[in-house]
This record gives structure tokens, sequence and C-alpha cells, in this order.
């Protein structure tokens, strides 16, 4: 069967918990999975360790990598670069481990388009009421900024439709056994094992004529 | 998530072990699927029990049932027709089921034709080799029988790639929940899931209007 690692885009609705999910999957199969961490032009806030959360680039690194090719796909939000250094992520994937980049919707299509194998997984809390119920938070947020979540929900929820599989967040032990279980099952896809296929096709035919 | 049963078939090499598989997947995982039962008009062989191994029909009765369009898929094998009852199927995918087709190749290949939703699986061995030593089975087979079972597992190994998955039995109980993982996480598809992200949809554009 197929032992090349997969390209996995987890996407999903802000407060939908892709984060604590993430830290999950990779710590009970650290064996299985590798997170891709993304550079990005902006500074790191507290807390945030280079090579952990990101890693911080000038802009010129960051310019420099892109006309190298040297990004699977990146973007420019307000005045900062984001973006997933190509050369980790085809490391790991030669290894056999499945790689997954979180990242939002056009960065996902991006992915996609050019590595159509890509395995594309949305996150989803069970229902609109849990999600608004997340991004209302503990009643601390002013109404615009609830609004604001709000909008963005239902435009990350136009995406939706886009990605492979929706992966539903409601306990994270089940959530991140299914996610597990998906993508392991992605393995077995016919698609993904045409050598395996090519293989028992020459062996039988070389067996026949052993008779 | 999608509670309507999807349609499975599973094809396979002879000699691959569909049977001892199928078997023992509804004996771990009654609550998850049924097994459609083919109707023949071939006579019961010994040991065969009506509405077990297969519903034995007269020709009259299937071929009103052809007429009837009460068949998902049939074809005529030597002077015998065998098919698949359509009733039963749907009744089982209506309560949640999901429901296991094991048929060959051409079958296979109409059934999703007619229901482009169904899950193509495939049964092989781990390799060539492996295959032919169960083909050759314990030395008591003539030469002609052999070279026949080997060309047969040619013809099937050309089906392969119309399959969705490939499911390798090397351990029964390994490959039993192999094929259950496939199946509980091609339930999570999103185009399974169309009336989940609808939902989802319509409740967030409901809710962004109670602020």
């Amino acid at each position: 069967m197929n032992k090349k690692g997969i390209l996995i885009v987890v996407s999903g609705f802000s407060g939908a918990g892709k984060g604590t999910l993430m830290k999950e999957l990779m710590r009970k199969y650290p064996e299985n999975y590798a997170l891709s961490i993304s550079a990005t032009t902006r500074g790191p806030r507290d807390g945030e360790v280079d090579g952990r959360e990101y890693f911080f680039l000038s802009r010129e690194k960051f310019e420099k990598m892109i006309a190298n090719n040297e990004l699977i796909e990146y973007a420019k939000y307000v005045e900062n670069y984001y973006g997933t250094p190509r050369a980790y992520v085809e490391k790991m994937l030669d290894e056999g481990k499945d790689v997954i980049l979180e990242i939002e919707i056009q960065g996902a299509l991006k992915v996609k388009e050019k590595f159509p194998d890509t395995l594309l997984m949305f996150v989803t809390p069970p229902n609109a009421r849990e999600l608004k119920s997340r991004l209302v938070g503990r009643g601390t947020e002013t109404m615009e900024v609830i609004e604001s979540r709000m909008n963005r929900a239902c435009e990350e929820a136009e995406g939706m439709s886009a990605y492979d599989y929706l992966v539903v967040n409601d306990e994270l032990d089940d959530c991140v056994e299914e996610m597990h279980s998906i993508i392991q099952g992605e393995h077995h896809r016919s698609s993904r094992n045409v050598n395996f296929m090519n293989d028992i096709k020459e062996e039988l035919e070389e067996l026949k004529g052993e008779n």
C-alpha cells in the first residue's frame, strides 16, 4: 500500500478548535504526522517562538523564497506575507509522513490546484448555534466584533463544499480519531496506489508464464 | 453528518477471502452493515439455503423482476440469471445501514453508473505470489484449472483501478478494521453531507440576523 505521505490541508471555522485538534493528533500519532510551520514577515507576538508558531522572516528573505519557488503557497494580508515553505513538506512526505497544513480556504484551493492529490479537510462545530456561541465567547466582546466574526463564518461556510471531508468537532477525542481514521483510509485509495496495482499486474503475468 | 446508508460494492480476486471478510465484518458491526443477498435462477447446491446464500427464483419470476425494474443490476452467466433485488437494499439504506453487495466487476460498474455515490472496494492479497499460492491451493488441482484461475486473476487485475479503494487481506482482523474505517470515513465526505452544509449555511444567516 501507499507508503508515501499524503499532503493534507486542514481548514475550518474560526472557533472550530483546529489548533487543539492538530496538537492532539500530533501528540497521539507522532509517527504518522508532521505539522507544517508557516513562514511570515509579521513580527512575533508575545509568547510566539520562531520555528514553533511561525518562521519569522524578513521581507527580503520571504520575497527571495517566492522568486526561487520555495513556497508551496503564499498570500499577503494587510502588509504581511504568509506562506508554506516547500522543503520541509517535501522532506516529510518522502519520509512517509502525512503532512498537515493548517491554512484558510484560498490557500487550500491553491495547494489543491498545484498538488491535486492533496486531501482537504474542513473542521466544523456540530451546528450553527454552537458555532455562534463559540464566536460570541464569554460575553466580553463588542457587538461589532461578534458581527464581523459571524460575517466571516458565513463566508467560510460558502467554501465548505470545496473540501473532501467534513469533520465535526464536538468531542475532541472522537474528532481526533475520526480525522486519523479518514486519513488512514485515504492511504487505501486506488488512485494513491497505482504502483501497487501495476506491480500486481506485472507479477501476475510473470507467474502465469511460470506454469 | 450523513445518516443515510452508503451502498458499497465489494469485489476482489477469487481467493482473496471476500466471503470470510464480509462474514467477520457483519459479525463485528451488525448495527452498521447489511449484506445484500443476490437472486438467481440456478438451483441451490448442497448446503445452500434460500434467503441465505441466494434467493432461488424461477426464471419466470426473475424475468418479471427485470421487467418491473426490481433489480439494481443483473447478469446472465451460461444459462442462469444473477441479480441484486432493489427493495431490500433501499430499505436498509433508508434505515441508515451501509449495504454491501459482493459482486464482480461488470456488475460493480453497472451499479456505480446507476448510483454514482456507490463506494467500490477491491480486496486483494498482499502480492501476486500470495495470490497465486491461494489459487494453486493444496496441490490437488490440475494444470488446466490453475491456468484458468491465473488467467481470470489477470483479467480481474485489469479492473482494479476502477475501484475507489483497495483493501489488502493479509491478516483478517486488520483487514476487517481497515474496511470498517474506510467506510466510516466515507460518511464524512462533503459530497455525502450536502444537507448538513446547507443547514449550517442557512442557520448561520438566520443567527446573524439575530444580533
